[in-house]
Formats: structure tokens, C-alpha cells, sequence
């Protein structure tokens, strides 16, 4: 089973494909949507869109996990945030119905076992489990990669969470 | 000169045709992109993303107006009208460069000369500049139209709005 993780950003939209059987997983690709401050917001968004659908295409992932929107300080950065994983919800919607979302520390949880674990414990047991050389970067594609594992566990456990 | 008025909003999309010369305006077309809440998410943002294609497709506007959004309430809400907004961006994108919005004031000081006019006098100059025989419904399509009458004024007045 092919899975998709998406960190969502509209600067940086965190991605990750990966293989998982068994419980055992390989690492396809990863990397980041990067779209700059200075372009439009319209061109950023389609930009997204683009860049979402393409994934799409070319892995066409059996399920695809996001990491769940927090909000606590900026209401400006949210609103663009919110935009940007609506566009990946949208991009992926036109071809997938299997698409899951999870919390932060759900995915901390399921990667690390402990639910307050820091960044770089996560980022650890991402290089770990996917078998890689270096660390994954940007943080944002750690994090997608972390949601993608943190699903094919929820699978393994039956413990799913469909975005309604 | 063609102009699409859209008020944003997940639950409800207002959406509003007019064509405007030498600031006469003339009613196209109106309505509301309406998707249920039992939906779930991705398949209600793919349906605002659709519609939205949709009426680019019939209608090639020159130009589209949004209204802009204001938060002061729920954050849920306003994540999801976030969401639907971008979406809507997205899908304007895709063929037109020509995307502008404007706040709920300035809607009401075009519309009626008046920055805090009520909603019904909003309405009721709606149907009076497009010489409609009824008020446009629901609300959503009005503000819609509104703020494509805004737009056209905004043009004549050379006080454009252009989203970035």
C-alpha cells in the first residue's frame, strides 16, 4: 500500500510518499511545495493545486494523511494555512476518497511512542524506520513522512481517523 | 466588461454575474454554490472547486471580485470559510489573472453611498441597479452582486482592490 503524508503550508507544504507492508515501510519520495511570500496569493494556491495533483499522478497513493491544522497565535498565518490545506484537500479529492488526518501528538505517539516527544526524536524515528542515510529535511517533509507512518500504523491498529 | 462577484462561504457560496459599460450594469446571472454539512470536507471543497470552474467556463469574466473575509467569531468557521475561499481562488486561477476584493465597507459605500448601511439597503440598491423585479436571494447572492457592483464602480473610479 502506497501512502501519501501532507504537512500542510501555504510557504512550505511538507510531503511524503511512502510503501508500507507488514508494518515494514520504504521510503518513495519526499520534499516541500515551496511557494514564495512575494507571489500572489491566487498563484500560490494554484501553484499548490498543481503541485498536489501532480503527487497525485505520479504515486497515485492508495491513502492519503494529513497532519491536523492547530491554531493558537496568528489568525492571518491561519487563515492562509487553512486555504492551503483546503486546495490539497480539493487537488486530492479528485481522485481519492481515502484521505485521513491526524493530530500532532497522535503522530508523535505513533513514531516515537510518547506523545510529547520533541521535534528531533520524530525526525530521528522517521530516518530510522525509512532505513535513511541523513535526516529528512525541510521539517516539513520529516513531518509528512511522520504522518504517513503514523497511518499505516492507525491501519495496523485499526484505529483510522477519515477526515469528515 | 464581464464581472463575477463571489461571496465566499463553505456551507453557501454566493456567486453573481453583472456586465458593466460606462458604469450601467446589466444582471447576467446569480446564485449560491451550496454544499450540505453532513459532507463530508474534501468532497464539499471539490464541489465549490467545480462550481467555480464552472461559471469561469460559461461566463469568461474579465474580471472577479471577492468579497473579503472578517473574523471575529468562531475560528472553525472561519478555518472552513478559509478553506472554501482558497479553494474558489484556485479555481479562478486557474484561467483569469484578474482577481480583486473588497471589505464589507466598501461594498456598502458603493452599493449605497453609505459605509454602514444595512444589509437590506444593500439589497434593495442591488435590485434597483441591475432592475431586478425581486429581491436577490438568498443573502449570499446579493452580497455577491454587491460586490461586483463594487468592482465596476471601483473601475470607473480607478480605486482598485487586486487581491495579493
Amino acid at each position: 500500500m502506497i501512502i501519501l503524508g501532507i504537512d500542510p503550508g501555504l510557504a512550505t507544504m511538507g510531503y511524503g510518499v511512502i510503501e508500507t507492508e507488514n508494518d515494514r515501510h520504504r521510503l518513495l519520495h519526499y520534499g516541500a511545495l515551496i511557494t514564495a511570500a512575494g507571489e500572489r496569493m491566487p498563484h500560490r494556491l494554484r501553484a499548490i493545486y498543481i503541485g498536489v495533483r501532480q503527487l497525485m499522478d505520479l504515486w497515485h497513493p492508495d491513502d492519503i494523511a494529513f497532519e491536523e491544522l492547530f491554531f493558537s497565535r496568528n489568525i492571518t498565518t491561519g487563515m492562509a494555512v487553512s486555504a492551503a490545506r483546503g486546495v490539497a484537500l480539493t487537488a486530492v479529492a479528485e481522485t481519492s476518497d481515502s484521505i485521513y488526518e491526524y493530530t500532532p501528538n497522535q503522530i508523535k505517539q505513533a513514531v516515537t511512542g510518547v506523545g510529547k516527544a520533541e521535534k528531533h526524536q520524530v525526525q530521528m524515528m522517521v530516518k530510522m524506520l525509512l532505513h535513511m542515510d541523513e535526516m529528512p529535511k525541510p521539517d516539513d517533509a520529516a513531518d509528512a513522512l511522520a504522518v504517513a507512518i503514523t497511518h499505516a500504523h492507525s491501519l495496523h491498529a485499526k484505529d483510522l481517523n477519515r477526515i469528515k
